[in-house]
């Protein structure tokens, strides 16, 4: 853990319960590991729960936005004023995530960490704005140290905020036209794979603008390339990318399960995990993003997504699908029979 | 279609409906196929339904169950009996599909297409049995031409017996130790696939096992290997695979979604779209098995499986957790913002 930052540190999971967890799942009535990979989903969120009967309580979505400097630069698809306006969108009802957290029964929450405009206010707007957008990261830090440690502790605090006592479950999630360019330079200077390797089309660039992202982000590694997280998080990151790094630390110190979803939470995840290991305890992956990067972070990280959908929209939206693949992992959890109880006789050969 | 089966024939799904879904996914606030796979589900729900406000109504899912002559030759890692038994679990609520069909409000029905036991009575069993399990295939065929045609028509029966007037989505599911057997070989039969490509472990066998299913089915393929589905079927197959074609097709012919679950059911699938190619415009894949064969079976038909999470369980379980995704589509297409309505910028290059 790196000093200064105040965050507790994240506890383990639960090993022990882990191990009882699979003893379980083999003696209710379906061939040992027939559920595929919804059995270590079950045991895992038991070990981050600590218990046999896991559940999923008062889940909540939080979706940090902001806006970024490298924006003006011509490395999205879509303009600037689309951060705002989305903000509005996901406040209205009407975008991707809004349908899902009503349809799932998740509370959306939405942080403005940046955004460069006014967001109005709403009951399920938390105003945690740091400065109305990131500077250019081609000519200068994104962020100063002070403003990058401020964006991580205001997202470790809107967990406490929005987190009911007994709330378990957090979907993570993210708005930021030019996101996808920061959360590729975080990579590049994480992993060490080539920064080409970690750029994609985002919101869905041509060719054209693909060659211009590319060009615009080496332009940024070659004037520095920290690698201390801390340091390359002020460097490019963005303030929801920043808060999205606090949130994981706080939310795993609290023993609550992490769904996290495409390519710029999962460059969170592994920031987060860099300050302290044991987030990933706590994380589920719930796909894998058409961005191009996304599989081969994923990988890098040694974990498995659920779907792969090619979804690459983001506003927590693959992670809010995924959820009911937590809830179906659980549910077989806690109802099944076991063989014992049913009558069904046990495997033969 | 085959003469003298009775079977109505399938209408096309509605390409003009098609195209008109993926017109409106375009003008919701999201990037062009930025939700992935969802788009052409919803799309292909929408022509299936003939709407643009497509719907999940009365969800059902038929699990059809059935012995195999075959399982005394020791090709399954389970005892014949657990057929009867699970039929037992699936009405007890114990088993995999019956957590998921509460969890998910799907209406359950347990069908007896030919168990070699008693089943007794349950008001969500229905007594369609054929045989007390079918003929040993290595010796003789499974079943008699009669039979199999007999096996059609109640599987198409029992879904008209079932689903209620407005019932639009069926999942279908299977039980019956040995099964992966007959499957095998009717895939081997209608694809051409060499016969050991087509053999898996099934509910878990071990290698010495898998190379006692493989020599048993290559000596019933050695007796005769018919081209013709409907032969091929009464030659290998069990009379709950029978019954799942006969459901297929009188499913289709009634412009129903069917959610297909597992390596069984995508060979009854493929079965049923030999008999009439339209079958394939209603069925949506819930997901790719573990079981060997069933990632090349996929491939044939060119579809793409909704989930990859090494499911193998049958019982329509993979299915019912594939639900959730179409649930998810379609409360997105229905409900998302469009750009216009909710004032965001469109895509700028």
């Amino acid at each position: 853990m790196r000093r200064g930052l105040g965050f507790d540190a994240v506890p383990a999971a639960d090993e022990a319960i882990r191990s009882a967890a699979h003893r379980r799942l083999d003696s209710l009535t379906k061939p040992p590991g027939a559920l595929g990979r919804l059995e270590p989903l079950a045991a895992q969120v038991c070990a981050v729960q600590r218990t046999l009967e896991p559940a999923i309580v008062h889940p909540a979505a939080v979706v940090f936005a902001a806006d970024h400097g490298v924006a003006d630069r011509g490395v999205s698809a879509y303009p600037r004023a689309v951060t705002e306006q989305m903000v509005k969108n996901f406040l209205g009802g009407g975008a991707a995530i809004s349908v899902l957290a009503r349809l799932q029964g998740i509370e959306l929450w939405i942080v403005d960490a940046g955004v460069d405009g006014d967001c109005g206010n709403h009951p399920r707007l938390i105003d945690a704005k740091v400065r109305r957008g990131t500077r250019d990261f081609v000519e200068q830090p994104a962020m100063t140290t002070e403003e990058c440690e401020q964006a991580l502790r205001r997202g470790r605090a809107v967990i406490d905020q929005v987190i009911p006592a007994g709330g378990n479950t957090l979907i993570l999630g993210e708005m930021g036209i030019g996101n996808t360019a920061a959360a590729a330079l975080l990579m590049h200077g994480l992993t060490g794979h080539p920064l080409a390797d970690c750029v994609g089309r985002g919101t869905g660039l041509d060719d054209e603008g693909l060659e211009r992202k590319r060009s615009t982000l080496a332009a940024a590694a070659r004037r520095t390339l920290p690698g201390e997280p801390v340091e390359l998080l002020a460097e490019f990151g963005g303030y929801e990318i920043a808060m999205l790094v606090g949130a994981l630390l706080g939310a795993a110190a609290r023993r609550m399960l992490i769904v996290v979803d495409g390519f710029t939470v999962t460059v969170a995840a592994a920031l987060a995990a860099r300050i302290d290991e044991n987030v990933l305890d706590y994380c589920v992956f719930g796909h894998c993003s058409a961005e191009h990067a996304h599989r081969a972070l994923l990988a890098d990280l040694e974990v498995q997504p659920l779907l792969d959908i090619g979804m690459r929209l983001g506003e927590g939206s693959g992670a809010a699908v995924a959820l009911s693949l937590v809830r179906a992992a659980l549910g077989l959890f806690t109802q099944m029979a076991t063989f014992e109880g049913a009558g069904v006789s046990e495997k033969s050969t």
